[in-house]
């Protein structure tokens, strides 16, 4: 029988394909996805379809409020930034880091994993094209399976848990020729920060600019419909 | 200008004593209480009745789904333990355990804190009458704080962050006394698992045996109103 792996699936490129390296790693994925006041409901969907073409076990959609504290121009009404430079390695953070998100995220995937008697966690972050949020570095990560097992009664019973990263040292490019190879369906993700009413990406958030860049520079046709052709 | 401070409060004795202490060392404190799928609106109320008492800033009330994933008495159908021996020190974890419920917790106090840039968290966590939960132990708030400073803006730019829990070498009798000399009104709280109807505590879960002896050993009268008086 396959080892049971909550799988935090947001809809992305690099979920999709952590959800499909954990099946080919032999665990049965249980995916987990976050209502978190998004401004769209775009990316959701795209989670259950993902969801449904890797047939996972079970699909837990956790409503909780990021919006009661703001600060990030995904759960408020600031805008987006637009064209901007996702080149030069500015240190600055940029203004759609949710304060804590992987934080919050990696904490309730705990409580599910403990609950389901499962060690393993799977997790898309990835530092090379990680645009500059603080909870996508491995330090992080290290750090945070550590204070896991002092949480848990895994830890206490001494059966370590893990936080999978298999994306971490990834360029976008190599992500998608990995995910290819396992034979993800990209068609079926989603990555825009600012989506157009039928689901279009916008093609100049920054989000949009690393997926066509990561398709570009894969040489693997992006299969993403953008409202604007650049 | 006094520091701010997130305040966790939960509506039970420690969290309002931790309140108290934050006010005494000089923070302005900024509550946070959690909607999580609780049997009972009663300790909700008791931490609005503490948050008013105090005079915080804020109080931010999550709604979050921890019977997403069950696996806790207190949030899912299971009976709540009665008349059990607190004093043994049993190493096993009662059933009233949520998995990693002050993970979650302290991940949006430290989402909270990152948005109004405050550097310092109160949890009343004790390590002494902590029931058996991991998530109460020194070691594990001690790695959670390592993990929080590398997962934010603050890590980042090198302003620390800390996790204060100055309750977590005291017994609930010396608790009681340190928040009763701070002039906490204890008759605000609530810590019954089983509560009547009428808000009235049960007297024989955990929770309310633990209380009752703490006051018992502190030597200042109870101001609970119970179901059964033993």
């Amino acid at each position: 029988m396959n080892k049971k792996a909550v799988v935090l699936l947001s809809g992305g490129i690099d979920s999709a394909t952590c959800c499909a390296l954990a099946k080919r790693n032999g665990f049965e994925p249980y995916a987990m996805s976050f209502s978190y006041g998004q401004r769209h409901s775009v990316e959701l969907n795209a989670a259950r379809r993902i969801a449904s073409f890797f047939g996972v076990t079970s699909h837990s959609i956790v409503e909780i409020n990021l919006r009661a504290f703001g600060g990030s121009s995904l759960t408020s009404d600031e805008s987006v930034p637009k064209h901007r430079d996702v080149d030069t390695g500015t240190p600055e953070i940029p203004n759609t880091y949710v304060p804590a998100r992987n934080t919050i995220f990696l904490s309730f995937a705990l409580g599910w994993a403990e609950v389901l008697e499962c060690r393993d966690i799977f997790i898309g972050v990835n530092a090379v094209d990680y645009s500059g949020y603080p909870d996508c570095r491995p330090e992080f990560i290290a750090a945070y399976q550590k204070m896991a097992n002092l949480a848990t009664k895994a830890g206490v019973g001494g059966h370590s848990l893990t936080i999978h990263t298999p994306l971490l040292s990834l360029t976008k490019a190599q992500i998608i020729r990995l995910g290819t190879e396992c034979g993800v369906d990209y068609g079926l993700t989603h990555s825009c920060y600012d989506p157009a009413d039928d689901g279009s990406a916008c093609g100049a958030c920054d989000s949009c600019i690393i997926r066509k860049k990561g398709f570009a520079d894969a040489g693997i046709p992006d299969p993403t419909r953008y409202v604007q052709l650049s």
